[in-house]
């Protein structure tokens, strides 16, 4: 490993490192001792460039949420006719292709985020292009806001649940009828529209009253 | 932990040590040695009774989806106007509860599981729950098997979805409206049923060509 710390800085090296431990060991297995073990340097090295393993944790992080952020703008932006279901398409394409990455920002436990604010913003981000691309189709509703944000976070959960059950390889055991496993998600995006479209007034007048 | 041996078998130590050792360390960190190790005992003694790391796990999983199906049917069992929303209310309840559990089950790689016919078993069982009521629902349908199947993907999906983020904490970093965060599961269950209720033949007629 000696070539990359020439190569590449002692930090971008720490992250490298970590994300090696993480791919052999889950994060769960993340050490700086481990870190500095694969570089064949001190153990303290790891700790000039950052305070602490959460510290090098949030910052592989941070960095997965902004390549993701990135990769959903410029998918959906790609096909303005259809946005949201050009965004839906392209997070599962991401947790299809980027499984590391994906099981870092949304199937591990998150570093305690009061010291990591950037991470936060990061994550939000990706957030907010759901959220914002919803406002625009909510608007005209007085309550467009709330509404976007409840819609939003159905659209993230089904997609997500979704994705985790395809990393989990638990599908080719239910003895599905053919077709079922590889069609699931043109199905779960129908599901999303269909259940957008429908009215939920009577939903949102009780939740204004909550 | 030699009281613990004495009053139980060593094979339900084994699995009451791993059990400790996965919410200390998560499920990758579960070893043989460490399971010795927490009972005090040799590192050659866990294996009378499993062979691996892996069957150990697999008998700690097979006994959570056991209660997982166990509490899904009472549940939804006792509701019978509203058996498929009752479900989907108990697996939520069964998430915020028993977190170790459901993320033993949802959460993390299964270990290779044509070793384990048990653990396989049970967990499709807990499906079956799932797509058994909605083959009722859809009865008269021709293609009801089908129907059913992408029926209860997307419903699995997205409570299993939802159960996640709320794991992951990550929620209270949105800045959410008022009460979305809270209410969240009441809309997604109400989504979840206007989708059911549209009519998706088309998709279904597409489906069957493939």
């Amino acid at each position: 490993m000696t070539k990359v710390i020439n190569k590449l800085n002692l930090k971008e090296a720490c992250i490298h490192a970590a994300r090696a431990v993480i791919a052999e060991q889950g994060v769960e297995g993340l050490s700086m001792r481990d870190v500095a073990r694969k570089l064949a340097i001190s153990h303290q090295a790891p700790y000039r460039h950052f305070p602490s393993r959460n510290h090098l944790l949030a910052e592989i992080m941070r960095r997965c949420f902004e390549d993701f952020a990135d990769f959903l703008d410029t998918t959906s932006k790609a096909q303005p006719a259809d946005e949201l279901g050009a965004m839906s398409q392209a997070y599962m394409q991401y947790a299809d292709h980027k499984p590391l990455e994906y099981r870092l920002m949304f199937g591990t436990p998150w570093p305690e985020p009061a010291d990591h604010p950037d991470l936060v913003k990061h994550a939000v981000h990706a957030f907010d292009l759901l959220r914002n691309n919803l406002l625009i189709r909510n608007a005209g509703h007085p309550d467009a806001k709330k509404r976007s944000e409840f819609q939003a976070l159905f659209i993230w959960s089904s997609l997500h649940g979704l994705a985790s059950i395809k990393h989990a390889n638990v599908m080719q055991h239910l003895v599905l009828s053919h077709g079922v496993e590889n069609q699931a998600q043109d199905f779960m995006l129908e599901m999303i529209d269909a259940a957008l479209v429908s009215d939920r007034d009577a939903f949102f007048e009780r939740s204004d009253a909550a």
